[in-house]
C-alpha cells in the first residue's frame, strides 16, 4: 500500500477502530494516534488501538503519509490547528465526520496548502469511546469521499485504496450531495429517534416503567440510535442545518397526511404505505446493509 | 395446567409460535388449529405448529378449554362469528390483538354467554405467515390481560397460568389504559417507521438506490418494523384511532421544539436531550427487553 504511516486523531469507536482495522487488515501500515482526554489515551494504549500513543498532536502526525480526524464535527478545526505545525507537507489530511461541506470548509481555512479529501464511512454502532472500536466494522461498508476540485489524483487514490483495505466500498461524491443523502439515510432518522424516546419518557398518563417494560412492541428498535455519543449528535445537526431542516419537512408532511387517513377511518390509504415499505427493507438485505434474521438477529429468538 | 386443550384460530407468526411454545412447554396440552387460508393450514401441518389441524374453526374449537383468535383485530368478530357453534360453555375465549377495548367489545357483542379474556403478548417480529412462528418468542416478554370487571377470578388464574407456562410474564391493566401504554411504546413507533421509510423512498433529490446503499447510518434501523404484516397494522391504527392521535400530536410538538432548536442553533438543548434518551435505552437492557450488544448483536459485527 502506498499509505505506510496514518496518524489518527480521536481515539474513541471510529478511531479506535480505525487502528484495529489497520493491524488487521493491512498490518505493515504504521499507526499512531492522539487523544485529548488522557484516559482515552491510556485506554487505547491497553487496547493496541495504534502502535504508538502520543500525548501530543503534533507528535502523532510528524511522519504521518496520512492523517484521520476522528472527532466531532465541531471539534475538527481545533484539532487541525493542532497538528498543523509539524504536518508534512506530502500528507492527505482525512476525516470521518458525518456531514461534509462544513468539515471541508474548515479544514481548508486551517490547513490551506495540504491535500484536503474529507470521507465519511457510512459505519458505526450506538456505542462511544475507546473501548467500542473492533476492526470489521468497516467491511461491506461505503465509505464516502468527497474530494474538492483540483485534488491530485494520485492522492485520492491513496485514499481510496487505504479504505479499501480495510474493507470498505468506496464512492465519490460532492460534499453537498452526501450532506443531502445523509441527512435522509442517518441524520433524519436519528432526530426522528432521539424526539420519540424523549416524547415517550416525559409522559403523564404512561409511567417511564411501563415505556420500558413495553418496548418489545417497537420502541426498543428506536432507543437504539438514540443512544448515540450526544455531541458527535449536537455537532452533526448544527453543521447540516439546511439538508436535515429540509428532510424534516418532507417527512412532516408525510406524517400529517398519516394522521389524516386514520383520521378519516383510509384503511386502503395505510395498506398502501405499509405495503410499499417492505420493498425497501428487502433491498437492504439484500444488499448486505442489514441481517436477514428477524428482529436483526437480536439473541434473544431462536426460529428454527 | 388446568388448560388441556387449546384452539389456536390464525396459523401465522403469533398463532404458530403459540402452537410451538406449547408443544416446547406444556407438551401434555392438546392444541388443534385453523387458518382461513388453505395454504397456510397445508403449511401448519407440516411443521406440526398444532397436533391437529381443521379445515372448519367450529370443528377446531369443539373440545377446547381455551381459544385464542390470533388474526388482524378487525377479523376479530368475523372469527368469533364462525365458532360461537360449537363453542362449548366452559371454554375461555381470547386473542393476541395489539389493541384490546375494540376487541373486548367486538367479542362481547358475539360471545355474550362466554368468558371473554383478551390478552396481549408484547412479543413479535418483522416476519409474517407460518414459517415466521418459534417456540421461544415469548420468554422474557410481558402479556398483558385485560379481564372485563365480572370475569370468574378462576378462569383469569387459568389464561395467566397458561401464558406464564410460555415462559411470558403476566400482567393486568384495563383495556383503555393498555390501548395507551401500546400507542407509545408499539403503535407510535410503527407509525413512525412506515412514514420514515415511505418518506425515503420518494425524494427527489437523493434516490432510492442511495437510500439502501447508505442505509447503515442509522436507516435500516427504521425498516425492520416498517416491514411488518400491512393488514395487521392497518387494523392496529383503525381500531386504537384516538390514542394513536394524542401520542402522535405530543410527539408532533416535540419534534416542532426539535426542530427550532436546530434552526437556532442552540447546541444546549440538543445536548440535552441527546443525553437524557440514553438513560432510557440502559434501562431496556437491564431489564431483559433488548440486547445489550451494539447493533443488537447484529451478525456482521464482531466486536472483540
Amino acid at each position: 500500500m502506498t499509505v505506510q504511516s496514518v496518524a489518527i486523531i480521536g481515539l474513541g469507536l471510529l478511531g479506535g477502530s480505525v487502528g484495529l482495522a489497520v493491524k488487521t487488515h493491512a498490518p505493515d501500515v504504521r499507526t499512531s494516534g492522539y487523544d485529548a482526554d488522557a484516559d482515552v489515551r491510556a485506554r487505547a494504549a491497553e487496547r493496541g488501538l495504534v502502535d504508538t500513543v502520543c500525548a501530543d498532536p503534533a507528535e502523532a502526525v510528524r511522519e504521518a503519509d496520512l492523517v484521520i480526524l476522528c472527532v466531532p464535527v465541531g471539534a475538527m478545526a481545533g484539532a487541525a490547528e493542532a497538528l498543523a505545525p509539524t504536518l508534512p507537507d506530502h500528507a492527505i489530511v482525512s476525516d470521518v465526520g458525518s456531514c461534509k461541506a462544513s468539515v471541508a470548509a474548515s479544514l481548508r481555512d486551517v490547513l490551506p496548502r495540504h491535500a484536503i479529501i474529507p470521507a465519511h464511512p457510512v459505519a458505526g454502532t450506538e456505542q462511544s469511546g475507546p473501548d467500542a472500536g473492533f476492526a470489521s466494522l468497516f467491511e461491506n461498508r461505503w465509505c464516502i469521499l468527497t474530494p474538492p476540485d483540483g485534488v491530485a489524483e494520485g492522492k485520492l487514490a491513496n485514499l481510496s485504496e487505504f479504505w479499501e483495505s480495510l474493507g470498505a466500498d468506496v464512492e465519490i461524491m460532492t460534499p453537498e450531495h452526501h450532506d443531502l443523502v445523509l441527512a435522509v439515510t442517518s441524520h433524519l432518522p436519528h432526530l426522528i429517534a432521539y424526539t420519540i424516546v424523549g416524547t415517550a419518557s416525559d409522559l403523564e398518563d404512561v409511567t417511564r416503567s411501563e415505556v420500558i417494560k413495553y418496548s418489545a412492541g417497537g420502541f426498543r428498535d428506536f432507543t437504539r440510535i438514540a443512544a448515540s455519543d450526544p455531541i458527535m449528535w449536537r455537532d452533526v445537526f448544527l453543521n447540516n442545518k439546511d439538508a436535515v431542516l429540509e428532510m424534516l419537512q418532507v417527512f412532516s408532511e408525510d406524517l400529517t397526511r398519516l394522521q389524516r387517513a386514520i383520521r378519516r377511518d383510509d384503511g386502503d390509504a395505510l395498506f398502501d404505505l405499509f405495503s410499499k415499505t417492505r420493498a425497501i427493507r428487502r433491498s437492504i438485505i439484500e444488499q448486505g446493509q442489514d441481517d436477514a434474521r428477524p428482529d436483526f438477529g437480536r439473541s434473544d429468538h431462536d426460529p428454527e
